[in-house]
């Protein structure tokens, strides 16, 4: 290559994001350099402030700038629910919703044994601590429908179950204005098996 | 939403990046807090460093830390043959083929009227004083074959010849290791078109 030293190493450490490779990095590179310095700046100030002022809440494990973050210390969230997500997305995908008012835990990954991510990872001790408060009644497992996603609801379910607290998983299903025709097989099978009375 | 003030910039300014819509910008803000500080750490820091250091070769006006780049300055090339290309990416894929040991320069871009890239936009008088040094005595034209880049390749050819260069463009056919069937049309006829005496 013939890329002098300080491109080199932009290119480089763009490769540290999810998702770009060696081509990509380089047309990012060039992007920041070329067409946008001013957000280039922005997010070289944006990295290092994050990095810096960023923690865990105490709490709930997302990312806060706070020792329990907001929503947990909020009177007005219901302690007796606590919502189990992989990440803040989710999170954020919940509340979004307007139909949730308790608290949630993020556990910031799912289990994944080919990756290494396996209940010390994701300390689940701790999430356990957090469910035996006292005032948490019911804990609903809302991670993703993926195998991984699945396999850390059940594990996760009978950790709670052995704990004696109810546990609950959203539902699989139609998605909203979904038809039939479109759905896969398995989604199908789904809906019908968790119907409701009606 | 409901992020704190720190993450927020930092998924805001993740969105500068070409191709990162705001899902992307959760993921990558996640991942970097998450899985990979050190990885942040130094993006924050080698884009800072190449935003300080990085300027525009006076000759072939692509990314360098001097006046003149390495490739421009060396006495090993041939400064007869000028190839024009849009990006320094260009360049790269052209350096890859060890096939040509003469001279660039990279447009850092293609005419797009629609975004409001003109000559003018792309400095193209610069572009011509390099042209018109006496060195050079063959201008090629190694543009994308993309609507844009072929715009400006005529664009640019008629500047050239005006000035008297001889002028010439990379050629278009099938691709190496590559079959009619899989082909498109335009592909098939324009290697029919431009057949070489064999």
């Amino acid at each position: 290559m013939s890329h002098p030293t300080s491109l080199d190493e932009l290119i480089e450490a763009l490769r540290c994001l999810p998702g770009v490779g060696p081509k990509s990095a380089q047309r990012m590179a060039y992007h920041l350099l070329q067409r946008d310095p001013r957000g280039a700046e922005r997010l070289s100030r944006a990295v290092g402030h994050a990095l810096a002022t960023l923690r865990r809440c105490s709490r709930c494990n997302t990312f806060t700038e706070e020792e329990v973050c907001e929503r947990c210390a909020s009177p007005k969230r219901d302690p007796s629910l606590l919502c189990v997500v992989e990440m803040p997305i989710d999170l954020n995908a919940m509340e979004q919703t307007h139909a949730y008012g308790g608290l949630y835990y993020v556990l910031m990954g799912r289990l994944s044994p080919l990756d290494g991510i396996g209940p010390k990872e994701l300390d689940f001790d701790r999430l356990l601590a957090r469910v035996g408060d006292g005032a948490v009644k019911e804990v609903i497992i809302a991670t993703n429908f993926t195998n991984e996603g699945e396999a850390t609801a059940h594990y996760l379910s009978e950790l709670f179950h052995a704990r004696g607290l109810k546990v609950s998983r959203i539902a699989r299903g139609i998605p909203a204005g979904g038809e039939l025709e479109y759905s896969d097989a398995g989604t199908v099978a789904q809906a019908l098996i968790e119907r409701r009375d009606y």
